[in-house]
């Protein structure tokens, strides 16, 4: 491959590892991963030896929209072409526990990937075994390191799509700026300081309007403080709550 | 519900939420759920008009493991029920911008979550609504609070399990101390300094063997340093290397 080969498929590769899955047998599963892959902004997918993939059947099926470009774009290539030109992470949910063997040790989580890979400029694939046995021990020899999701120990054997679906989330961050996600940039807006505190003001009122005795006021204003303080009220909330009180306060006396 | 039912309920919830699942269309789906459960240490699967669940079917196929227990023992319950006896949070790909809506703002992620569930001490129920159009902005309006997963804005939306799989994946936390999980305590094991110390001499003495010109070789042992200090390696992995690299400088010059 020559030094311009190398330098375009080092940029096209920068921000987004390609997404490899080996000798799946069922297109449900490719499908899944494709949907995993659009709804985290991975784009390139690759497929060793993969089942038939039939626009009317399950891999489009399940693909979601995934269908209109991450499955119909992906690419069939052999295992060798995979380590020949990629920085590839094995994923298996065994690993080994300690160092008197290095197939499947040490290893990485997916949280770990996220705080490394994007600090990283080169072609990356993450691979994903066929259903039931995943990765066998002479793939992940030929893989340069390995990545395993923590889960039960009862149970930690994740499905495919499953595993390819939390490992993609957790990497989402390399693929993804903050202002890519469909979410706002805050998730919570607080309502400002004054009109908290014309909250207070308002429930004082209505504590005394109401007769609560004065010598529990204190204690039930600090209360109501540590309810509103941890619920970072929005200011339509708050202005809400003032008007309600308000109106409780200022009703006339039954008699 | 008399107070010693609350406090058994409440016990018996301490430190693992239920999953509900509202008016899946899938059998398959209410499967990937149950195998996502066991796989992350969930138990209590709570189903609101399920499909049927043939022990011959695909939610039966889709369990794995869990159609051993998580998914015979889900619970029928009503909408009523739930909203009733938990605090329910609502996972939604959709939510609304600001406080101008509450229905959908503010809102928490799974992450979020993550942090603050373990210390509340109350029966709490993860909510995940119906494929397609997920839960209704009548059902959001009646639950407690909101939780979204941040993906990709070009299309946010996932599949109901592949949404629960993520969701129970971050709040594995809840449900599994440390050493509950598959993965060894260490994910990386250094091998201590003086091994490490013979790597570098027996790269020294290497250097000096194949007549390294001298002016370069503090700068390539710092090269060396770099490499070996950032992988991390293991006891064994330092070991062989020291013994290839002996043998290398050791073996009979060639004239």
């Amino acid at each position: 491959m020559s030094t311009d080969d190398s330098n375009a498929e080092r940029q096209a590769h920068r921000t987004s590892p390609a997404v490899a899955v080996v000798d799946a047998q069922s297109p449900g599963n490719v499908g899944t991963i494709a949907r995993a892959m659009k709804n985290f902004g991975f784009e390139d997918l690759l497929l060793v030896d993969p089942p038939e993939l039939d626009p009317d059947g399950e891999a489009y099926g399940f693909a979601g929209h995934a269908r209109e470009d991450v499955l119909p774009n992906a690419t069939e290539v052999t295992f060798d072409h995979l380590v020949e030109n990629y920085h590839t992470i094995g994923c298996t949910a065994v690993t080994n526990e300690d160092d008197r063997s290095h197939v499947r040790f040490p290893f990485s989580t997916p949280a770990d990937l996220a705080a490394r890979l994007p600090t990283v400029e080169a072609p990356t694939a993450l691979v994903f075994g066929r259903e039931r046995v995943g990765l066998t021990n002479e793939e992940l020899a030929r893989i340069d390191e390995i990545c395993s999701i923590p889960a039960s120990a009862e149970y930690p054997v994740l499905n495919l799509g499953q595993a390819a679906t939390v490992t993609l989330y957790e990497l989402r961050s390399v693929t993804l700026a903050d202002d890519e996600t469909q979410l706002p940039d805050l998730e919570r807006v607080r309502a400002p300081e004054p009109t908290i505190d014309r909250l207070y003001e308002q429930w004082a009122a209505l504590l005394e309007e109401i007769n609560h005795p004065p010598e529990k006021r204190e204690k039930t204003m600090r209360m109501l403080r540590r309810v509103y303080g941890r619920a970072d009220l929005t200011e339509r909330e708050a202005n809400t709550l003032i008007g309600l009180l308000r109106r409780a306060t200022e009703r006339p006396a039954e008699r």
